[in-house]
């Protein structure tokens, strides 16, 4: 194998140890080769600390001169919570520096490479760039948009339903689906869904599997119909909650917010919440990432207006049929065929007889 | 490799050259082996012509003494368009036997190992049975059930519509998958469609791959409303056409007929063609497979009686919503979600960006 490829690959497994703990900064992996000997290695550690090229830096036994650093994002030039990578790789001696992906941030990309480059430093850029770039997906996604990344989850049955004419749903997934649908809720930073699964199912949208964190619930109620006697209210201290609303004034919110709930404002859009506007707003809070789970009309608002990056659709093996019974996807529905959103396939995985289809959007990284 | 395995998968190899030119038959295939040295090959050519193991008796250029034999399928016992296999068997020499399935038939089955067995041949059966099965899964669903073998294809969006909410479905499957769908249709016997998809799409049901059989098309049309000017009856001298129905007079049985069509008077069940009785009718006319293309009411009546064997589902990484858009299974709807039809995965395909999904009824070939 080529040495580019083994070096970038150890550094984007580096990189993944950071996993759940660099929020919202990007998991990066660094490591420092001479004559296809590892020197030292590095990797971002947890939001604050130090970044990856630092540590690999700090890490070295014997000096860097001549040597290659791989790393598997551009280097930063400017200071934040710690001083800029660039700098120190300048410093070290370090004669050549191999970047997967370059810094997401428009304004700022390629100003690492040019300041190495400018002290004569030979760098390359783009070993492994769509595994370096999926790596970091969502933080990518969120430098460019100042929105969360949201993916759309659903489970179905082979013909297209998420739940039978007579509306019975427990259980169209089997076991171990469901489970990676609660490993998928440790992910994500978020889970939102429509108040009116909260009405009907009453559900608690915690992650069921021992050890791993919940996610904080959004639940979007444009009049503010919620329940307060519901489980999520009832554990809104428990459980990080925020109900996006668009009522002005109500004497719920003080019981709500009694009860530990938060409250979003959102201006309505066509009598709904304005879906764009809560994201930035959720965003804004430090929600990097949401899951939403429905139902069928809520999923629809999201589609309708352009922000699912990503799907996640478990599919059962099993024929319901009912012209009326839910599908994942309900509203007034996308008429021409030539406005659909368009995905593509990332990943097909088999759970038991479930399969699961995971897709990101066409548009998404572009 | 066992040597075992490997001479059955050689059977198989060679049993697939009669696909489709064995109808009824099953495709068969024989190997004869000594002391791991092939002797003689055979398989069933095609219908009316001699079995697997007697064309691989009748190619030995040595003696078979002390040899063993290889086959699909059990051999038979009785006189049908050619004399016994046991019998040539017996008379060969040949000192083992090594058998993937038994005969499908209840009544039979048993009874060529068994008398092979009395005349002193080892015997072994069940080597590679679930392939062997499979190779001859049709010609095993029409022994037992004196029905064509019935496959359910539909091509949906990832949220599971055959159609936007404005009733536009040209195209929601890409080329490559609908070149599929032709393909199924030529190695299908017959294609069957409701006639609300006549009368709404007035399509040809033709396969148009070039080089390769049109399937005989079949429409449910219970109380005779095709038109006559459709393409269907246009075509119906080029292309065998079957329209079941429930209407016992009617003018129009006259015209359809001296347009070419064929009648099947099928008796009503719940306003509808009583479904199980066209199938005993089309098996009794030959036809051993069919493969049903919907639409969406007519699929479920045919999943509300338990009579389809197989699906082949291609989804479209495609999302449009519509609460009102038509899904790939109608009507009333199963429900209570332990009555769903289960189905056990076969297969998955992969079609440029879409996905053929493969399955088989979970309680097929019990």
């Amino acid at each position: 194998m080529n040495c580019d490829l083994k070096y970038m690959k150890m550094a984007l497994k580096l990189a993944k140890k950071g996993q759940g703990y660099v929020k919202t900064n990007p998991m990066v992996g660094s490591v420092i080769v001479k004559n296809d000997v590892v020197l030292s290695t590095g990797y971002h550690r947890a939001y604050g600390e130090y970044h990856a090229e630092r540590n690999a830096i700090l890490n070295l036994k014997t000096p860097a001169q001549g040597a290659t650093l791989y790393v598997n994002l551009e280097p930063c030039v400017h200071y934040g919570k710690t001083p800029p990578c660039t700098d120190i790789i300048i410093d070290s001696g370090i004669e050549r520096v191999v970047v997967g992906t370059l810094d997401p941030n428009p304004i700022v990309a390629g100003r690492g490479i040019d300041k190495l480059r400018k002290s004569g430093i030979m760098v390359d850029v783009g070993i492994l760039k769509d595994e370096c770039g999926k790596l970091n997906e969502i933080f990518f996604h969120n430098i460019k948009t100042k929105m969360p990344f949201v993916a759309l989850k659903f489970g179905m049955t082979l013909d297209g339903k998420i739940a039978t004419s007579s509306g019975m749903s427990k259980w169209i997934t089997n076991e171990e689906a469901r489970k990676h649908a609660h490993f998928l809720r440790s992910i994500y930073s978020g889970i939102l869904v429509g108040i009116n699964t909260v009405i009907k199912d009453d559900p608690m949208l915690s992650c069921r599997l021992v050890g791993k964190r919940n996610p904080v619930r959004i639940i979007c109620d444009t009049n503010l119909r919620i329940p307060l006697d519901c489980n999520i209210v009832k554990t809104a201290k428990e459980q990080k909650t925020y109900v996006a609303c668009s009522v002005k004034e109500s004497n719920k919110i003080g019981a709500l917010k009694k009860a530990g709930v938060e409250i979003i404002m959102v201006e309505p859009l066509n009598g709904h919440i304005n879906l764009k506007q809560l994201l930035f707003k959720l965003y804004d809070i430090g929600i990097d990432s949401v899951l939403v789970e429905g139902g069928s009309e809520i999923n629809y608002s999201f589609i309708e207006h352009g922000l699912i990056n990503a799907v996640y659709s478990y599919i059962s093996p099993k024929l319901v049929g009912g012209s009326s019974s839910k599908t994942p996807v309900g509203g007034a529905g996308i008429r021409d065929l030539n406005d659909a959103i368009n995905l593509k396939n990332e990943n097909v995985r088999f759970f038991g007889d479930n399969i699961l289809l995971e897709y990101r959007s066409a548009c998404f990284g572009k």
